[in-house]
């Protein structure tokens, strides 16, 4: 089964990587660019058939690990 | 509109950071965890309605800046 998480910065709390991503893609050229936000993208493959399971198991992963969940949030998917 | 790039290592190039967080893992007890890949998740708002020219500038933006594509590959979606 493979999950893919996301993890974004919380859209109260500043995001000084994505003001920088900003000002560098205006000094390219791109104007047009608005606010941007930054955040993370992990796949994981899990040794498990039980959608459930993984379901729980990788709301602890994020929880523990792979998230800071006081200036982040997280959201995953589950296929296979 | 709304951009939603994507940015991911590619599949034959080594992601040291995936297999730190795997070790994180299975140090926290999350065995079933597999190979771990980590990428970034950009969210960029652009000052534009027009979908075809944001598709070309937003590739435009991912070549020049948000990827390295000699080592990453990149995708995106658009709304609103």
């Amino acid at each position: 089964m493979k999950a893919t998480v996301y993890v974004t910065i919380k859209e109260n709390v500043l995001d000084p990587q994505g003001t920088a991503v900003q000002g560098a893609l205006h000094s390219l050229g791109f104007n047009e660019v608005g606010k941007v936000r930054i955040g993370k993208y992990l796949e994981l493959q899990l040794d498990t058939n039980d959608k459930n399971e993984a379901e729980a198991r990788i709301k602890a992963m994020c929880e523990k690990l792979l998230a800071n969940t006081v200036v982040e949030d997280y959201r995953f998917e589950l296929e296979g």
